[in-house]
């Protein structure tokens, strides 16, 4: 197994875009073949969830290829729900593994902003198990029911709760490309409307528009993928053994840290993936960061902020960043590679060694990335 | 590089199917895990070019995890267009290769027959790039202007094309699989109506619903993947340099020999994708096979009949096997397979070495898989 390098990455500021998802995926291809030390690749991935239902384009690789002016240079599309854009990446990291091809470029985006409230439920709806679905039950419905079971077995407060995003909120205005840039307060959260018991609006991460392009090297570079982990769990929550967390988190935190020869405590920062506040807490407890119910008071103490001994969401995180489904995976592994190499300006964090998070449906594909420095 | 076999295939009946893209996913991977002789396997590949708007279905990766009740194992969908099936067989190849897993199942599928022969045609439209469509061409009168240019550079007669697919029947007579299994002469061919001139439909391949699995593995197995190759050209047709054949079948086609250390010499069987006839003597000449103008000659001698020296496509083609857009790369694969394992029944031809060629799109994307005996 050789190893794979990060040359370098690029991201489209996210939030509302009037052009199409093919321009964005150039956009921000283009800024990280411009910001690579090494710009020579022979493949490309792109990560896109359902450009055919959402834009009307189908064969989407095909224009990414047409557009850069790379022909013959192969591409291939990636989905795996809202973990797709961890699941690019970890296709180009197996591209390059493979000895196939030293250099690929992965780039994964999503255009939804356009879409009526009332599609953007059924794209949300699909994500869900037909099981589910026919229970009626929504996305918040579900967190929020993960949620009173969390705060009923740890005594988590709601005030407790909206430290989540009003940490994500702080971090996100010193990103000049986070979707949110400005910050709230605990009384902001409290006082948003109610999606669903016990969330709020400011506990949701907005859909965004937004893409990302990593470009990956099997020659030497400061920064390396040092292991991936990737796990499935069953697509109905109903029918889980266990309510209070994700499994698949556990099982793909676990490979990947294996793979990478690390445990928890390597790490030095953390991209997790919080479209709602609840779930920042759960994903850093199912990794091994923190015991069951004890991610709060880390919280608290300020433990996960930019400062802390344990900085989790500096990008902003879903919450602030924004959650363009796709690129949301390759976002997260975009920000350690930044916060690695010491490129991460307004929010820079001291850390050799991290780790993204990217959840697909109510946790029924998850895929982990660790980055640590070659 | 470490060396990746094939333990085993399964696939559905080719043809009309009642159930959902999902279930024939799943017959196709339960025949391929009971007929490999190792079973195990850590991940998997689903192939499907666009469930969502062809069966309302999001996220199909999971669902194949669910019904086969494997959780946790991870699974992600690979999407180039009509070459879905060969790119998702490509990814298995590269997730065994690189060393993260011992074992991955790869599965393509797509269920087309119940849409409208108005929602038919916009797929196949979408697949075409937008400059093209704007000129109001579709696939059909693309390739009748190549077939035009083709007839008029080499001499070839319509009668000579005719004998494509009166081979390719001829083969699928003998395929149990196959969505047509009788023969068709020349005069069936040249009475059958005109599609675009000079294309009368018996040129052309049908859409048809089915699945193909294959199970690949890092343990010894019979059936070796030699090399693979991918290569992208222009969306556009209009705007291509060379208008008489594909460019990135040449490339790719070369790739994958000269990763495989193979020449066109050693390859004793072909599987191409002959969408429409006069493709498989331009793909056959593309690939260096014959001199340009020459693959008729062949033809006519037997020469590329299940008896010939070179037999094309003994499964009976996209024409007589039939045309589920992603199934159609990794049956492919499959039948060189079961050629080159001797479990081709009653198509079995003498073969150690075996290439299957896939395109996507009028040879926007191509991928070409060598197959040999370990």
């Amino acid at each position: 197994m050789r190893n794979v390098y990060l040359a370098g990455v690029g991201q489209t500021a996210f939030g509302s875009y009037k052009g199409s998802v093919e321009q964005m995926l150039l956009d921000a291809s283009l800024e990280a073949i411009e910001a690579a030390a090494i710009g020579e690749f022979s493949a490309i991935v792109v990560g896109s969830m359902s450009p055919e239902s959402f834009g009307g384009e189908a064969y989407i690789s095909t224009k990414l290829v047409d557009f850069l002016g790379l022909t013959p240079i192969p591409a291939v599309r990636v989905e795996n729900g809202p973990a797709t854009g961890a699941s690019a990446f970890h296709m180009g990291w197996h591209m390059v593994a493979s000895g196939q091809y030293d250099g690929v470029l992965v780039a994964a985006g999503e255009k939804m902003t356009h879409l009526s409230a009332r599609r953007t439920a059924t794209v949300l709806g699909d994500i869900l198990s037909q099981h589910d679905r026919a229970l009626g039950v929504t996305m918040p419905a579900l967190v929020a029911m993960m949620t009173r079971l969390y705060m009923a077995e740890t005594g988590l407060t709601r005030e407790q709760l909206a430290l989540v995003p009003v940490k994500a909120h702080r971090n996100g205005a010193r990103n000049r490309k986070a979707h949110f840039q400005k910050e709230v307060s605990v009384a902001d959260v409290l006082a948003s409307p109610l999606v669903a018991d016990p969330l709020r609006r400011l506990d949701c991460a907005p859909l965004s528009d937004g893409a990302v392009a990593v470009l990956l090297t099997s020659k030497s570079q400061p920064v390396r993928v040092a292991g991936i982990g990737q796990a499935n769990d069953l697509a109905s929550y109903a029918l889980r053994a266990d309510l209070g967390g994700l499994a698949a988190t556990r099982a793909a935190a676990a490979e990947a840290l294996r793979r990478a020869k690390k445990t928890v405590n390597d790490v030095d920062v953390i991209e997790t993936h919080d479209a709602f506040s609840p779930l920042e807490l759960v994903n850093l407890e199912d990794m091994g960061f923190f015991e069951r119910g004890h991610a709060v008071q880390a919280l608290e103490m300020g433990e996960l902020d930019l400062k802390g001994g344990l900085p989790v969401n500096p990008s902003g995180g879903l919450k602030a960043r924004g959650h363009p489904l796709s690129a949301t995976g390759l976002a997260q592994v975009a920000e350690v590679y930044l916060q690695l190499a010491g490129k991460a300006e307004g929010r820079q964090v001291d850390a050799a060694c991290g780790l993204a998070h990217n959840i697909g449906g109510f946790g029924t594909s998850v895929a982990v990335t660790v980055l640590d420095m070659s």
